[in-house]
């Protein structure tokens, strides 16, 4: 759809340098992902496009991940620029919906990334998921079995919190008292996992055998979109050039 | 067209900041036009789209002004730059082509740009002409009538070069010997200027009565364009996503 890197365009040429080399997660993925060239002119520029993938459907609330508030705060500001630049009130305010587990890192205790290759998919199998559970990094001060372990500060727990909350209590009992070790608590993990994942992995599985219908989805919903963007696209370019 | 942008967004994520960031055009216009903001994220981008302007076109040659030669420069480097990355011939080399008089200054002496205000435009009234070119900024060295003046430092002795060749000897010789002030220089140029730009006048004034004929030379051009443009970017889409 033309009209995303329209948008971007526009945005673009009234958005600061500076807001964006100021942007946190940036600074952050050049520091992480070194094996790769990230100094280009189009990676800076990421967060103008989110901005315009929000900005073009008017969207007031979008349900994000709590280290996506810089971006989203972003967006916002460069929705008022726009606004106040052009005296409109065409660009909508957007505020951010958390869930009660705002951020989840990934099996390596970073943002949870693709580009960081430490996710669990839902399109992963039950062996790959045990695999990475138990991979997952633990608490660094619990080496022995017998050492008490601090939960608060282990991933797996928090995983716990959002999978498998009815079990809290007691995983902080095995491990504050050594009771149970890492690799037992992570078995225990990975069956609540894949327990909380085989419906969504059922549903899954049954819509890639029916591609059709999957195709019929997608184009109904890029119908809908498309026809919300060329009217925002209508009314920015009338904003922007009379 | 949508194609430009594409492909904007596609070099950009090969295009290393620095690149931008060193680029002469863009530190002059930073230092000149303190008056705007152009600390923006789009402008730094811009050489990016010029790029893809060209190259969506697979220019092998592009009649350019000795000052746009940083940007044709950078333009064959993102191509070689995307050619290596995706191992292919695609995009093409193009070269400038200057004409003999590769850099004519805008009548203030700085860089000719309609962002500065300093140009004689085709659609100027012969008023209009008389006046920019009585403005014209002259040998600083020459204060009065009767000072020797030195034409190879004054900017309406290289107009003369340009539009009035057969005249320069006169001018050498009325400057150097202060046979004639400034101002009956200029006379003079202001009325070789609207000579040369009678036809083109007469032409611009015939087809601004004739919109359809021009609205039709628009069209066929654009048809012409769009065809090459949409080929390019099929293939641009082949290599880099297979």
């Amino acid at each position: 759809m033309p009209e995303h890197l329209e948008l971007q365009m526009i945005l673009s040429c009234l958005t600061p340098l500076g807001w964006l080399e100021r942007n946190p997660a940036y600074k952050e993925q050049l520091r992480q992902l070194t094996a790769r060239d990230l100094q280009t002119y189009g990676f800076l520029g990421y967060p103008v496009l989110q901005a315009a993938d929000i900005l073009l459907y008017k969207a007031t609330a979008v349900p994000i991940g709590e280290d996506q508030l810089p971006h989203l705060e972003l967006t916002r500001e460069i929705a008022r620029r726009f606004n106040f630049i052009f005296k409109t009130d065409l660009l909508a305010d957007c505020a951010p919906i958390l869930t009660p587990t705002p951020r989840l890192p990934g099996t390596d205790n970073r943002k949870m990334s693709k580009s960081y290759n430490n996710t669990i998919n839902l399109s992963d199998s039950e062996d790959e998921i045990r695999m990475k559970v138990q991979k997952m990094v633990t608490d660094a001060k619990r080496i022995k079995l017998t050492d008490p372990g601090h939960p608060e500060e282990c991933n797996v727990y928090s995983y716990y919190s959002v999978f498998a909350p009815d079990l809290k209590a007691d995983v902080h009992d095995w491990c504050t008292n050594a009771k149970k070790g890492c690799t037992e608590c992570k078995t225990i993990l990975a069956q609540r996992l894949m327990d909380y994942l085989k419906d969504i992995r059922a549903r899954r599985e049954k819509l890639e055998k029916d591609k059709d219908r999957v195709r019929d989805i997608l184009n109904e919903g890029a119908r809908k979109a498309r026809t919300i963007a060329k009217q925002t696209m209508q009314d920015v370019r009338e904003v922007v050039f009379g």
